[in-house]
């Protein structure tokens, strides 16, 4: 049995295999809409988000499973102090596979580690948000026809936007890649991408400032939001926002063959009028986002039919002398959760929690 | 493909057609009861109304389809910026078919243009609530045998009351039709439907202040909440609310083959003791409510497979010229959306915005 | 048509019945998949609760039906003042089976007053959980293979714990029982068990303060939470908090042969370490609740097949000469309900609200 944390719990084979089956899913609907009888996925939305909810759900629903959850932290039990690690354990009573939003970073995997059913992370925090870059995967396949040889573009909000952590992750292991992060300088992509992924794996990327003149050069271009509240000056963001947004003058720039993404919900940093542009892709990858959520919950199901014993913790690997930091990670409030870390890198003496991945 | 926006989106040909149909189902509910497999239907209430709500989805799984959605707007993605059409092109990835509630005039209609899938109106502010009146016309039919040649009483709060006004342009539509209002002067039926609907189309009317005097002519009495917050002065109110209270002694005044109607929830204007008398339908018109709903999916739904396409707005006919001043306007907060307005009476010079209805 | 308002409504041989097939639905789980095809139960939560809701849900659907519901009662009618009564009479338009939690005493009974389908009282305040009780029989007879000759020990918060309070009563109908209370004196369990229940049935037991000294003589142990708030002084809690936590340290005083219960969620009163134990059947314990809400529901939705008139009220038994002063109680809020007593002990004089059961 096998749970999705983070996206690079996937090999580059298992993503291909994903890739087939969302495929021939869309091909031959019929050939799916019992598959998944008498099964239940549990969403259990800690904080709201709709899209990515309703998108599980309408995936369940679509292999002929139905569905239990919650969208909210204040209908759930946690309001009563359960742990997540109970609540896992709880659910794996009522449901076959759960699929868990959290506030918290490392709030799926406390919860996979308990659980007797597969988890699927739905996103916690500014961390993991693992079926999100699949439904990115899948779009640029059917875009572009194909996963290596392309410039991709990513635009906005590089520091924070899990988003695209994630995809650059994904996209660096497939050969002819290239990278162009577009963003002001309070934004930009940050080390531990630059140089942990990219650089050690000989990755060419380019860093500018302006999306107009990067445009030119791109097969994708993934547009996140700037979010006013990351600026520490009011008047920067005033003067940058609108050189961030994409809008009908600046797709003229852009190459013929190329597509536009962006995860949604876009507020206004992609005009409506790109809406109709055929490059525009956003919305038909959040439909690809439905058909690769059926895929995965179809291989999770069907590893823990095989296979139902849960891989264990390797407790010998891991160091139990030090305390996580992050003010967010769930180590912080779960009951009786040991402190648990890894060294991710000897050579530089970097230590990370198992939890939250973030540094000592 | 079409969506239901208005009551009067539908002919009295079509009304009878789910009338027809929603009999049908009640006297054969088996032969529905696969007729929506693998169709979803998804509920966005931006706003709660449980009643409706869970009408919606009984119908839906009557006929054996299944439902996803959200109960209010402080779990759906509204709550991050997310504009309606944004949201409609989302969902109709996740759905084959929608129902709205929100608390801005105009949002379904616009969520319509955008979507992919047909929309049902389940009431927008306090603008139109067509599947309320749905409920309403099966509940006369059936108590009554016939919709035309019928004296109807409409009591209590009949300024603001969405539920009367769409009631009494579905009815005027029929023939032998005569209307009772009954109302304190503050509530009473407003000029846009007296004189731009009856007086219009020849229908008699009668405007009363009290019920007592009123209910012995009547063939159908239609009961409505008055609330003290519509009243300037609050001894009015306490002085009035009692002659709009529906009591068993009020009921030995009326026809022995008469029918009381009341959209419910109903607080106290109402005795609960007149729930034991035969003529009190209020029950039976929620039950009523499920019937037309699953009537009117099927429709919607067959609609959209025979034609997929969906009607464009007719730009020339339309005037890009005003604003619309109604703060309650979906047009207040929607992203990019145009202004339109059009011209609905050359004579009297009068031009509506084509979202919530009002005048420039 | 029956409901299932308090565990006492079931006898001695129903609780068998529905044991014997909670036990055949673990036995053979495809007998029952589609056993409420068609079918709908409403999940009516007035108040959050997660957990019993998701096992109602997650019953229906392993029955092969279907859910509608809701988990707040923000999202409900009530919020515009609906009546229990009223709700109920609605909800039996859309649902064949309700489950109604409520923070209010005797709403589930009101509304099973005035529904037209079996209602299922899912928790209302303080006052019953009539499927919880239900769980842990199932629990205690799997564990031990048998409900008679069994000595009992309940632990922590015996005055206010509602689930207590039931087990007891259910329990004391088996023979050869003995109870022992486990409590600080502040939450001792009350008179009204200890002398209605016990001491009228000569059911031997004792009270005890240390869980350490009672743990080695137990066949079952339940376990319940503490709360800071139940104390008048806060340091009292502090000197005792400990003493009600069970451990390994504490695990190892016990039989051999026991099981440890709680209705869930711990917060810290079980160590997490007691999981492993295989004695602790907590968690099984929540696995076997839904196992007897799929009997509950099959019983009941059988009963209202078999016979749909539903008992009447005896109203030449009650009482109307007084008022319920319990704050708590449904009577206190719903419209036009009348106050409505028993004499339950007449040597005493004692009289209960029929609605919430507390003495006049």
């Amino acid at each position: 049995m096998r749970s999705l944390i983070n996206i690079l719990d996937l090999s580059v084979e298992e993503l291909s295999e994903l890739i087939a089956t969302a495929k021939d899913i869309i091909a031959h609907p019929e050939a799916y809409q019992e598959k998944c009888a008498h099964k239940k996925l549990a969403t259990l939305f800690f904080e709201p988000s709709t899209r990515t909810r309703l998108s599980f759900e309408a995936a369940m629903l679509e292999l002929g499973g139905s569905v239990i959850g919650f969208s909210e932290a204040s209908s759930s039990s946690a309001s009563k102090g359960e742990s997540m690690a109970d609540t896992a354990k709880i659910i794996s009573c009522y449901a076959d596979i759960m699929a868990i939003r959290h506030p918290r970073e490392g709030a799926p995997f406390v919860a996979s580690q308990a659980a007797s059913a597969p988890v699927i992370n739905a996103g916690d925090g500014g961390h993991n948000h693992p079926t999100q870059t699949l439904a990115d995967l899948l779009t640029i396949s059917r875009e572009m026809g194909r996963l290596d040889n392309l410039t991709i573009g990513l635009c906005g909000d590089l520091k924070y936007g899990r988003t695209v952590h994630s995809l650059v992750e994904a996209m660096s292991r497939y050969s002819g890649i290239k990278f162009v992060f577009i963003s002001p300088k309070e934004l930009k992509m940050p080390g531990f991408i630059r140089y942990n992924v990219l650089e050690k794996l000989g990755i060419p990327y380019t860093e500018v400032a302006s999306l107009e003149e990067a445009i030119g050069s791109l097969d994708v271009l993934y547009m996140t939001r700037i979010q006013r509240e990351r600026f520490d000056d009011p008047w920067e963001y005033e003067r940058l926002k609108d050189s961030y947004v994409l809008d009908v003058e600046k797709m003229k720039l852009a190459k013929k063959e190329m597509c536009v993404l962006h995860p949604l919900p876009r507020v206004n940093e992609i005009s409506v009028k790109v809406d109709e542009d055929p490059r525009a892709a956003y919305f038909r990858q959040a439909l690809n986002g439905k058909f690769m959520r059926m895929a995965l919950i179809l291989k999770l199901l069907e590893e823990a039919k095989q296979n139902p014993v849960k891989p264990k913790l390797d407790l010998s690997e891991l160091e139990t002398d030090r305390v996580c930091q992050n003010p967010k990670c769930i180590s912080q409030v779960e009951q009786e959760l040991p402190q648990l870390f890894r060294c991710t890198d000897k050579a530089a003496d970097i230590h990370r929690c198992i939890y939250c991945e973030q540094r000592a």
